[in-house]
Formats: C-alpha cells, structure tokens, sequence
C-alpha cells in the first residue's frame, strides 16, 4: 500500500502518541507530533530513527545538543540517553523508525508512556 | 549525526548505485538515484521500504502497478518480485530502508547488481 505521508499527518493531532503506519523486517515505521519536553530515557536494545517532517527537533544529549530541522534524520544508538524536546511551544512532526518491541519512553516508565501502539 | 537528505542525494549523480546514510538495528537507510528501468527480482527474507523525495516511482507487481510520489513511501514484503522504473526518462530520488544484507537486484545478479555497499 502506498502511504503519503504529509496527508498521514494531517489525520491526527494527538502529541507524544506515536501512529504506526508500515511495518518491515521486525520494524515499525510510526508518526508523531511532539511539543514541548518529553522524559529522558533511553532504549537499552534499540537504535532509533527520526526524521523531522515540519519544525525543528531539539535533541539533549547528556553531553550536546543537535537540532534535527524539517529534510533531516538522526539516529540514536541503544543505550544512549535523550531527551527529545521542541522550542518556543512548536508542534514538530516526527517520522520514527524502530523495532516493534521499542516503548518510546525506553526504560523509564512516565505519565507520558503510552502502552498501546496503534495503527494509522 | 544529523544527515540533511537532500543535501545527501546532491552529493551523488550514480544511478542504481544505492549509498548507505544511516544504520540501525541491522539495517541500512540509504539513498538511489534511478532512470528508466531495473529488472524484476525479489528478495527472500528482507521487507524493502521506499520512500520517495523526489519525482514518480513506478512499481510494477505481477498483478498490479503503483505510482509512489514525492513524499510517499511503500513497503514491498520479502518473496513478491517487483519491477521499479520511472517513465519518460524522469530521475527519482529514493530513500530505501532494508536489511544490510540486502542486495537491491535481490535472488537475480545482472549487470545492474552492485556487490560493493558503499556509505556517502
């Protein structure tokens, strides 16, 4: 199925709820709009891709800072700690690559745990 | 490290020659530039996701064809053999995510088949 993925997007406003809208080799491909801060953690057993479809993503690391602007990606290996925020109460869309098994708050369990991952 | 992607595919003019930009989890995100057309194949255990940044996919199936467009992206499952091309000589730019072991002519080695991966 051909999935466009700005128009995937526009299908839901939920924040830090992560969508997934394909699945490949034990991975998910999800969406997620995210504002503001989001919890420290990390993923003991998973490397994680983000790539910025609108806004500016503010990645805390415990040693720098990168920002991940709209057209470029990251990834963030297992096991490093990160703290995802945005800036100035920006709404950011984030496209996330991932394993199946990845909870997105890693090892920390928050009120910001969502347990439930659903399709788009 | 941050990869800004389309400043990625402006650094290549190879065709048919994916060059990897990312690894996560056993595999590789990596970016094809492709004309005119491939050769069927298919891959037997390794899922295959294309996400397009620019111009039109075409996907033949054996029993369908799809139009994938700039900011589209379609999962082509392990075994369905598949044609890309492009028409009226288009080039299209194409992210790829799949495992490393990956070979993009998949089960068939043709004169297109690019044993050497190499990273940009």
């Amino acid at each position: 199925m051909v999935n466009n993925i700005l128009k995937k997007f526009e299908m839901f406003d939920e924040l830090w709820t992560p969508k997934i809208i394909g699945e490949l080799n034990g991975q998910y491909v999800k969406l997620a709009k995210i504002k503001d801060e989001f919890v420290w953690h990390s993923h003991e057993n998973e490397d994680e891709l983000f790539m910025i479809f609108k806004g500016t993503l503010v990645m805390e690391f415990r040693d720098r800072v990168e920002r991940i602007q709209e057209g470029e990606m990251i990834v963030v290996p297992k096991g490093v700690e990160h703290f995802p925020r945005t800036e100035n109460g920006e709404i950011v869309w984030v496209l996330l690559f991932e394993p199946m098994e990845t909870k997105h708050t890693g090892q920390v369990q928050h009120e910001k745990t969502v347990n439930d991952q659903q399709w788009l």
